[in-house]
């Protein structure tokens, strides 16, 4: 019995809560494929492939785990890889009621493919890539919530793309 | 005793979940209006008049239900059409959430107005205009979730739009 | 077309947010039928004839709500009594989770009866037949939760209980 | 790579909800270990040997999935069998919150263990035990919820228990 | 003992839900400041001075009430100004939850700050600036929710604005 | 300005999400009364006494907090103590809705009084006195969730209460 797992998301960028999904599922299933949607969007900060570069560094000693651009339905990109099971995390509640949803509509769509969520760590249970994306362009510290490379990517970026073009804050925007 | 109901929304496009609201409200009160809010919006995939006209066929045989444009306040409308309930669907608890909330907008705008939930089949909790724009935004199959008439109403539009003015596909892009 | 519509719950005791669901639901439907549960049971503070006497004494001026007592299946009170609609007050999401289940189980034990929630006022959004008990309980005033007549009998039912007979005070002891 | 994997309750009576849950799993992992908590509880209508032999006769055809009875704690069981993985079903939100909960103190307990959530088929979402009890205690139908041979055994049960030791129908009475 | 709180949000613009939480504050804490972020953003209604000048003159009779423009991380204002609490206010439970996930985030940041969260007045319970945008954008009726300065603001910004900048009525277009 | 916070419960036992929260509200207010709710229930599973004491010790280098037992209605023991603001704990979201009645419900009792909702430690997310209670009474290690004069009192506790009168094990049975 071989199992393979689709991990997928943007990952803009991928964090220390995405890193412990993928070595969870790693323990699990014997393949584990981090797909990262590999369209340009304007909402996103970094570009495809550097979305997915930075995903591979983070792997790089975890033979498991792949990583893998893609586009078009998600289940269809499982079925053209050969992965059985769809893996999501989840950190609070108003995840789950998304993936519930997502779940029942992959179910709708794609009856033979499982998913399969796995409960983050508990350390973990605030961080998202918008929360990570919000504080590094404001210059706050990001060490204890992304790897290195990733910390001087966004870094980087943010000095790029310049004060004019702030990714807005919607942690202090709410309402 | 007459009561008329009034079931307001985008409709970007009408869906199977509506369609069984609509009928449901229809079993309960005296007239249904399907009112659809046709102001011209960015974020829509189809102009109102379509929306309209989708919606129109998809009541052609239930006599009960009629389909109107609308702009302005939903509360303002009731009044002038005569309705005395504002009747919406629940799909999961985040529908409640937000609906508890307009539900509560509209009873400060306007007491004389009741609004009433309906329970959506089990068959239809994960959809949502949103999940059927995804998916036909992306070449996937919505015949289980749209009536004929509106799949190919889709399928037509995605062709104009063209790849480079896709929706975006939230579905596998949170976080 | 003539609806009549149950309003289920064991009314233990009737306060002022059941009430405000009732005449809501005599605004919309021909009959309304509030319908006491009357089984004895150990949890409750009140006898079943009790319940439905303080029930009734609330809607002695409300000729469209009629009060009955019942035991069995909710559903099958329904088909009794001719009821097409099971009205339900929502106050808070937790509410929502409840009911939506009960609305799925009912409609798979009886697809012929619709299930409608009122959501109601915000001034009620707090109250409960079981915060009403804990407080009265406790000597506490409750004359802006339930009717005078209501009140008197609790008075007079925590006087019969006494000291060693108390209700639990969940209100204080959670966790 | 072999994993084995415990799914823990008390299933009193088991139901189709947790039939497809442990089908799904048993499509994931190499074994399934159904545990069923077999202490003498006085609010379960079954007897422990009666929930056993329930849950083994719903499997009999089914030999990756592993009948057996467990007390103590779950962690600790999981040791013992050499299950590395915990399945959960979850149903709708509220089951998260809990199952989320009990995630986080499995795993403060037993670190090396893995919780995995499964999503349950859209039809099954209203299920649980208590509705099952409540609706067989009350002479309802629950063929669509359960297999013929628990059916059966609630019939017969609900017999022996007579009306005056009745399941409180919690779905009637909340508030 | 002195402790300063810090109230941080875009007021766009200030309502009578905003001006509740300071004024509880205000009796809790030594200090209350008013912390309105200053960025122009695209999304927002009224620009930076306007939305300072709006919750000035809200709180000119309170003393212990001020109000300053910020930008920047909320965590690195409180160190700049001495603030050893953050308030936030709690409507319904979807605040709840993104608060967490804040309430985690700037614990992260600045473990020496703790973040306080009152409960608004039940009367307040649907109020947000969205909702109050959204009605006084299609000519509604806001007395009852900001104070009247504010109302007559939003009616000649929003004759500035026309109609062909309408603000988009999410109220009436979700799904 | 002096403040006085009550913190009410019934710590069956304290454990150190208690403990983070009384610190928290020592950091905030002049001082803090921890209210133990001292009838004897059948469902605790420590006298009055013992709860008391416990707590007792677990501040007894906490010149701030003191520990009190009280009955009745909490509102009345804040105005017979003089405390002017009830501190409350948030772990998850559950908690909210319930904190969030609970608070509406006092205000209508006492409207001179604040409630404040303190947001615990990441680390504390998943724990109550019941998961605590349940763990120990199957000899589970709660080591990392009490202090140990805590640890050491459950202990002899539960050799005392023998395996005839265990705790129902609600972790491994719900359903």
């Amino acid at each position: 019995m071989s199992v393979c797992a689709l991990f997928p998301g943007t990952f803009d960028p991928i964090h220390y809560g995405h890193i412990d999904i993928a070595h969870r599922a790693a323990q699990l299933f014997d393949e584990v494929i981090l797909a990262v949607y590999d369209q340009p969007l304007k909402t996103l900060v970094f570009p495809p492939d550097v979305r997915i570069t930075l995903a591979h560094q983070a792997f790089k000693n975890t033979p498991k785990v792949n990583v893998m651009g893609y586009s078009g339905l998600t289940v269809d990109f499982c079925h053209k890889v050969g992965a059985q099971v769809i893996v999501r995390g989840l950190r609070v509640f108003s995840d789950f009621e998304y993936e519930f949803r997502m779940a029942l509509a992959w179910h709708r769509l794609a009856p033979d493919l499982e998913v399969v969520a796995l409960i983050t760590n508990e350390e973990h249970t605030f961080l998202s890539s918008s929360t990570v994306r919000e504080i590094a362009s404001l210059g706050g510290d990001v060490s204890s919530m992304v790897p290195p490379h990733v910390e001087a990517a966004l870094k980087e970026r943010f000095k790029e793309l310049g004060p004019s073009q702030q990714v807005v804050p919607t942690t202090s925007l709410r309402d």
